[in-house]
């Protein structure tokens, strides 16, 4: 028998990577999404896509308007940033960066987890190219596997041993495709852009765009995505 | 100026005595309600009654349908228990226990917090009468204590410096209904049944209803709710 993951899949590039690691290490895959309000709807529908072509066993998606909260440029009606460059993405908080995103995506992943059950969640969290969200760090993913460890049934009384599976924390984005290339992800399925056009077309010019074409150019390789500037 | 304050509203017993020891310590709040699927809607009610009372600042509910991951009495088609020994319930995680509740609720109270922003966060988590709920332990608190300094652009490059306050959490049932009454909260406008009938009154025989009703007799005091055995 396999054993049981949960896998955050937001339908981006890095979540659709690691849906397919944890996939070729053999887990089953239950896939939870959230739409928590953000400008970027494309994505939801490109999680349902790789959800289908991963051939997970379930695949949920909760709503929750952390918009509401205001405060972020992917929840708000703050303008997104364009044609920044590549090198300061890299260093700064973009004011896409939603409050405790992490934090919230990953307590609705524990919950997700300890009703199925399973001990093992993946998330696509990356140190290398968004160094600037500081919820996706080794040090703060070490303290929510403690916080797993006491917060729930299964992890107390339980013999559950959650574990935050982070595998492409240490990845820049060309060796994240080029890994996912090797595990036949099909990165035409994903969605990256903060500001597509109705059509769902990305871009090409905010921080999300320039990461992913970025690291397309650096892996060798053409992005398969349909781009506003085609 | 009053430094604001996130206040967890669930609209009981212990999140309304929260609210006011907050007030009293000279807190603006900003109170957070959260639709989670559970049965008990009156609760909801009950958070916009005490919340007016206390005069909030702002009042927000957020709906996230944790019953879709299923797994508890409160969420799912399982049956409430009732007219269970009180001493056992102090003991036991009962199957009203919500997976991971508390670590959501932080979660989606630190994005709200977040954006205010403000550092202190008020939950009215209990360890004495609800012992069974591994996340109502000082332990588990101040292991979200630790994430939201990590998880969090406030916390991390900002000046902010989440607390998470627990005024409740050594205090008895009794003891709680003491203090609340002191301050003016009036326990009529809160809700505590997991089961009531279609008018709201509590069925006085679920976990909440005991521990409520046994509060209020140690306290010497008569609970002001009407009961459907009344």
């Amino acid at each position: 028998m396999q054993k049981p993951a949960v896998i955050l899949l937001s339908g981006g590039l890095d979540s659709a990577t690691t849906a397919a690691i944890a996939r070729r290490e053999g887990f089953a895959l239950y896939a939870l999404s959230v739409d928590y309000g953000q400008r970027h709807r494309f994505e939801l529908e490109a999680a349902g896509r790789v959800a289908r072509a991963m051939s997970v066993k379930r695949h949920v998606t909760l709503s929750i308007d952390l918009g509401r909260f205001g405060g972020s440029a992917l929840t708000d009606a703050i303008d997104v940033p364009k044609d920044r460059a590549v090198e300061k993405l890299e260093q700064e908080i973009p004011v896409t960066y939603v409050p405790a995103r992490n934090t919230v995506l990953l307590s609705l992943a524990l919950a997700y987890a300890e009703v199925i059950p399973a001990a093992d969640i993946f998330i696509g969290v990356n140190a290398i190219d968004y160094s600037g969200y500081p919820d996706c760090r080794p040090v703060f993913i070490e303290a929510f596997n403690r916080l797993a460890a006491l917060g729930t049934k299964a992890g107390v009384v339980g013999r559950l041993q959650f574990q935050i599976h982070t595998p492409l924390i240490k990845m820049t984005k060309a060796e994240i495709i080029r890994r996912g290339i090797e595990l036949g992800v099909d990165y035409a399925l994903t969605h990256s852009c903060y500001d597509p056009d109705p059509a769902g077309r990305s871009c090409g010019r905010c921080d999300a765009c320039l990461l992913r074409l970025a690291g397309f150019a650096k892996a060798g390789l053409k992005d398969p995505l349909e781009y506003q500037m085609d």
